[in-house]
């Protein structure tokens, strides 16, 4: 059940400070502002960041999500409200906005036990499965988030769904560049009773394709219907030669909230 | 049941013309010669090429047995006994090969459908499974590989096993440089109770990480004893983030040719 924004803000003063909602004179009024996705994501991520704890090696997630919860931690960590953090960044691009924010940083060979990961998803099923790499850093996030203790997925509304792939947006799969042409099409008929169509990502709208973290490719594919079962399908995909991974992330999160424009829900896995 | 040298010679001409073979007074007796490694590297790949046929796609293996056999197809081609071959390299380095010998190649973007395929392999256990990649190629060569109707594996006696790993050396898995570290802790934790040991494939004696064709490093597994199903181990290994593939090929080779010092042995699938 959705927390409702005046109860949330109550709990939470950092969303507030923000300046994003207006504090209302009811505590049980609805807002009375029109939140936007960018501001639900952000409300979602400073939640997330309430479970972070002074000493924790911490998983920093990508993408516009993540993007505020990095921020979030920053500023604690400026404030002095939270001390002796080691983030493992899962991108190159978040290792930048860490460093940048002072965040001290290591990585999984030296920090091989995470205690908290905090990223987002672009998919989230009823069992709390995820769609993530539409950002293309599926591969070091699975990494990161596949060794935590407690992964905190942060999304807002819009990417809940009934089934894997019922956006009918991508599930993206990392390949070698290798026959690129052959994987895609090996992907796109594993999955052929769902309607699956496998596309090259391209990098900004032009025909070159785009390169990962990892020097890889990212074949995306699209489904009219249910996979089925992911477990499955997950084994299939790992088994082509030529896949080096994908962004399937089955039974990893441990909590995910939820922020949309009647409050915000946590859900926690069963 | 081997095939004394004699027997072969006579079924193979090709073999004898090289020189490799003294001819027999006898058919019955026993060759007079002392083979060397290579050599029945040689007449195992020599032997493979009879299954070639004009007109095929064809796999072109990697490493010092599979040398033979591209050698032995450019020679075919060249004196017209071969025509109309299409290769499908399984490595920059077997590409070079095939070009210098004027071997039409193309990839599986364009062949996704391989006729035949013929390579080397490490081990061999009873069961035809292999363990390939010591030469760093496994990724390519599993791709081009397991999309062949025939794969003909040749290999000289030393190259059989009772289990995979049974040999004490290397199976390889090609993982992302990205933390490989934590990658070859995770491969060595998998088959503790196989008294598994992980250590990375460096350069030429030195400490550089050897790179394979896909920009990857490769952790070579050794196990003190049988790893036990393998296809349970082949998918725990695969679901590993920051694995891209490993060396072990379970049910792929159609038919085994093992060169002995007393003969060769046509092994074929089941």
């Amino acid at each position: 059940m959705a927390i409702p924004y005046p109860h949330f803000i109550a709990a939470d003063k950092a969303a507030m400070e923000t300046g994003l909602l207006a504090p209302s004179s009811s505590s049980l009024s609805p807002p009375t502002v029109v939140l936007t996705q960018d501001e639900l994501k952000k409300i979602a991520a400073y939640k997330a960041v309430e479970y972070v704890e002074s000493g924790m090696v911490l998983g920093l997630g990508t993408g516009s999500t993540a993007k505020h919860a990095v921020d979030r931690i920053g500023e604690l960590l400026r404030q002095g409200k939270l001390s002796n953090i080691v983030g493992i960044p899962t991108s190159k691009m978040t290792h930048e906005q860490a460093v940048s924010l002072g965040i001290p940083l290591s990585d999984l060979d030296s920090h091989p036990v995470v205690d908290l990961a905090i990223d987002g998803a672009d998919e989230v099923d009823p069992d709390l499965n995820l769609v993530k790499g539409r950002g293309g850093s599926l591969l070091r996030e699975k990494m990161v988030e596949g060794v935590c203790k407690k992964f905190v997925v942060i999304v807002d509304e819009s990417k809940m769904v009934k089934y894997i792939g019922g956006s009918g947006l991508a599930m993206p799969v990392e390949v070698v560049p290798f026959c690129w042409k052959f994987t895609a099409s090996r992907l796109q008929k594993l999955f052929e009773e769902a309607g699956c169509v496998a596309k090259l990502r391209t990098f900004g709208g032009k025909d070159e394709p785009f390169v990962t973290d990892n020097g890889n490719y990212i074949v995306d594919l699209y489904f009219k219907k249910s996979i089925g079962d992911l477990k499955v399908a997950s084994d299939a995909i790992l088994q082509l030669a030529g896949v080096v991974e994908h962004g399937m992330f089955l039974d990893m999160a441990t909590t995910v909230i939820v922020a949309g424009k009647l409050g915000v829900t946590v859900k926690h896995k069963q």
